[in-house]
């Protein structure tokens, strides 16, 4: 039987997009289903007294290094990071949501993805945010609307709560069953749990 | 021209035994020559205002299952952890700048990491750290003589000042010229870096 992956992510979260350029892939090669779920980073980080790394200058500077490594590593162009940054990723997380309703979440996770890491484009502008919708044909005045409803809202805080509950403390955050793996630098040992008998 | 990994290490890092284990394989795969340098994780800290990740219960778990995880991957013995941990490490890394004294620095960090992490052996006891001594034939009475001397002290303290100038904020660190690689899980960048013409 087929393995499912769950990949829980914040757009915010360089290291989950690294992550995600590898899922489809690492999908193909082990018949994994990839499930994309949808938390909020910062959330996390206050439930578990977690920190952003970044908070310590050195390991800051260390980590813009690092991510152009792991760009050369995947063979992606190099990951630039927003302006502002850590940015507030509360309505990507939800339109995420809206996007899952409709089947598409991971279109619209790869398209974010590289809207901030390859395209320097602001997707805190409600303007960016619609343009890149209607690129994937996805009815942006829909999609923004669905984002407030309170049933979006409390599937996010579920998520949240479910991803801390099962052990989560940062992102890219992988369940393998009840099997959990952290970061983008563990996706060697998902690819060989999925690969297990 | 043979490249010079740096190699900054902690005994009390388990991160930093995990990468030793692969340090020799390695010099051997590139040709480079691997240089120890001990320093303390604690001060490093402290100058970073970084802290251990194990002070995030929830990440201190993961660890756990992690180490395993990396001892499997190098076909090493389940990892254990020291019953008291963190232990206090600065008279062996005292020792280990003795021991570079008399050109066996690798040999101790080996068997230092061996009787902690495999042999689940006290290395917090003079007499176990005596005995460990003996059985690599080195003087246990002049090398925890010599560890007291000022210059050793000294040596130490300047090794932590000289990693954190050049951007160490954790262990194990490495450096290959000033190219900076942090963590057990870069090694396969630092591989890439030294094979680069």
């Amino acid at each position: 039987m087929p393995k499912t992956l769950e990949f829980f992510f914040d757009l915010v979260s360089p290291y989950s997009y690294l992550a995600s350029t590898q899922l489809d892939a690492l999908a193909e090669r082990t018949g994994a289903r990839v499930l994309w779920r949808p938390f909020l980073l910062g959330a996390v980080f206050k439930a578990t007294e977690n920190v952003s790394p970044a908070t310590i200058p050195a390991k800051g500077l260390y980590l813009l290094k690092d991510f152009g490594d792991w760009s050369r590593h995947y063979g992606l162009p190099a990951l630039q990071l927003p302006e502002i940054f850590p940015f507030n990723s509360l309505l990507l997380q939800r339109l995420a949501l809206v996007a899952d309703e409709q089947g598409r979440l991971p279109v619209f996770g790869h398209r974010m993805y590289r809207a901030i890491y390859q395209e320097n484009r602001d997707v805190t502008s409600a303007e960016e945010v619609t343009a890149l919708l209607a690129e994937e044909g996805m009815d942006a005045k829909a999609y923004l609307a669905r984002a407030e409803a309170a049933e979006i809202k409390d599937r996010l805080k579920a998520n949240v709560e479910e991803a801390v509950r099962r052990g989560a403390f940062g992102a890219p955050t992988f369940f393998i069953g009840e099997e959990m793996f952290v970061g983008n630098d563990r996706l060697m040992f998902v690819e060989k749990a999925l690969r297990a008998p």
